[in-house]
């Protein structure tokens, strides 16, 4: 038990979207895993649902992504598990903002800024730090930190100011951090998700049967988690920081 | 008079870099030059060197690059130049962070995080306002807006964390705009500034008589200056978003 | 028997680099693989090798990667499994040249053009065909096509005007395949390796046993198959086609 | 007369597009243009237009890019421009196909490596050593060497496999001398021209006269020419590599 691995996930969506599949897989994959993430209702019930699972898994609900409340949910995570190693990491946290430019409020930005700065630094800095504590495991890890970026991580479009801004930014931390913390064995890695995933939101906003039926055309959060799951697995003599995921349909 | 076009410009460095290259070159191309910088006295002083030499300049201080500041100065600009139309605009507000990772604090990413994102969104939202009252001119335009970038606008790297996530921000920002409204005949650039500038705080930290001497080894501000100005003059058949700038023995 | 799926393996080095870690893996992962490379004796002794091992290789050995040699050894293929499907195809193949561009020669940017163009696009026709002919598979795929990149894939640098030209040819080609034949359930990859392999030629010009040991410092050939490995299993629905793979502590 | 700079340029078009339009600029701005390109008439036309323009051209037409052609042709130069020193240098032959990849035939591969590898390996490697005898210029510069790309530099697409692996190709090369080659003060630049240009081909194929005078929608040869005029004027502390250029309304 003291030495079950903690998966430490943030941002989950409604519990139906690429960090809720991802902490699902990583349970199943023997990792304690600790769902930090807005709306206590649906971080409780992801938990709920994994540990009913024969998983094990603990909600640390935020009521956002400032320094404050992430460096408060971190602690809590350190206080539940005494003494396990935090293993895997992975940021998931998004603010989405499509709109034209003149449209876009001084609040859209400070969203956009508080979930892919201000939130991520004061994540990162927790989780590599208590990577740096760890030994390395039998790949050569100390710990594996994945972000989850889009396709406005590479380009700015007309409606994208401030998102492509924010997943901009955090691409760059990722990068960054992926070099740094190389050399200590700490795996960073960013995914760009270029294309709509199946989440429950996604559902409801496109009510779309044969959009949701057809797995050519839309990304599945299950599918996202496997590549994750092989980011994690990766040996120390080849690590990946970088990876584009797409359905096999989709037009780029 | 009344239509003397106003070029204004975001950032001066201490009087001697990028931003005050610029205001001299655009001053003497005719431009009325709207100065916007933190240190007032040092705004003051380019302002009465760029009106002693026969240009047209003024001096908008601001305490930082906060929505609130920004769109203060710009309503004195407004109010200043009565009637005149802003036609060119150059943000280059910087706020450099160089340290690992785990040193960077929050007040850091602040610093990063209002420079590059809020000062940033505040200051394109006006301009941009400003050219969509515009005719297009002889070029074929309603305004220029240039952002000055830096080698870590496209690159993350081990010090580089905090910086270069303001930066990338910044360039996704710049790429937005120019899509949007490049098809309202507002042209808007990216600069990738790689390599050291000769400015008055280089000359200091450095002390290197040989590195200031030798124009194959350092960027020129007005090096800079004048291919900012060629984008400002560039044909509406013809734009450019992004050029990089770098010294001839640059190693990259 | 009739069934078994081959994949077909384009460029193999000695025996000990990518291409061959990519055919042992296929093997055991049940694929009768096709040893397409040139040096006849070093192909032959792979194929034994795996045969050996329990798996099914046959040696296709080439004279060059030119369009004629490419289509000849395609033809001995589909001759010799009647009835087999291919389902997966790497193209490993690599004319390295490192050397001031003054010292390239003619013969060099021949072998770079027969190699990452003409045996590339010879190569990717036939296996593209062959896979249009399939079912897609339980994963939603008609076949995978995997292309080798390197750093220079995505970087020109002083000594490799000639090798990264290649390169990007080969990574256009790559991602033009991918956009065209991905609404076809084709899914092509391309892997940027970053840093030294542990080759057998890698181990004679080094001489370094450190390196040769440290699994932190070197790529593994079979680190990397593992991640080809991968992404001829993802599912449909999220599809890489890029990936870079690097070791731990290399600097990039 | 026997300090007048030379600038050589390959490819021309019909004598309507880019390579023209710096052609006539250049004469404009005092160099001898030598004009080298397929179409002997059409080479000779432009020659005798810039000549009664009050220019100085020559016309040095090839059957193909090959390395052979170009070396002849470049002899030709030197015999003629006895003693002159070459300055400049514009790469701008294209060889476009634009077709789905399994029509893409043996020959359009070979039409694309040679105009974008062998004859650009041949041309560089000719003007750059013409360029290391010169003297540093009052610009610091001993020649300006322009390669022109297209969006098909950047990004492969589904019609653009061969089109785009030539010039990722060409890309890299222009990025590899920029970075050996600076240091030696010669400049190399890369121009990804994205969009129609209005040619005379360009004309004809469209058959459109909105097009055609709607400078916001097309690129004007003109405009590009300013573009390169403006390259090879940059001062030693400020060169640029690399510039995008499209209309104002281009969607991207």
């Amino acid at each position: 038990m003291a030495n079950t691995p903690i998966a430490v996930i943030a941002g989950l969506g409604s519990g139906s979207g690429t960090g809720a599949a991802a902490a699902r897989l990583l349970a199943k994959e023997g990792y304690a895993v600790a769902l930090v993430a807005r709306g206590a209702d649906s971080v409780k019930a992801l938990s709920d649902e994994i540990n009913a699972a024969g998983g094990t898994a603990e909600p640390f609900p935020i009521s956002s992504y400032s320094t404050t409340d992430i460096n408060t949910a971190y602690a809590q995570i350190r206080a539940h598990y005494q003494g396990q190693p935090i293993r895997v990491a992975l940021y998931n946290a998004t603010h989405d903002v499509w709109k034209p430019f003149l449209d876009v409020t001084p609040e859209d930005v400070r969203g956009v800024i508080q979930t892919n700065l201000e939130g991520a630094f004061a994540f990162s800095k927790n989780v590599i730090r208590a990577f740096q504590a760890n030994q390395v495991d039998e790949k050569g890890k100390r710990g594996s930190l994945i972000f989850t970026g889009a396709t406005a991580s590479i380009r700015g479009n007309v409606t994208t100011s401030a998102f492509s801004a924010g997943k901009h930014a955090l691409r760059a931390l990722s990068q960054s951090l992926a070099k740094e913390f190389g050399k200590q064995n700490i795996h960073v890695s960013h995914a760009i998700i270029d294309g709509g995933i199946l989440t429950n939101s996604a559902r409801k906003r496109r009510n779309d049967r044969e959009w949701e039926q057809n797995e050519d055309v839309r990304l599945s959060p299950d599918g996202i988690a496997e590549s994750y799951l092989h980011l994690i697995k990766q040996p120390r003599s080849a690590w990946t920081w970088e990876l584009d995921l797409r359905p096999a349909h989709e037009k780029w």
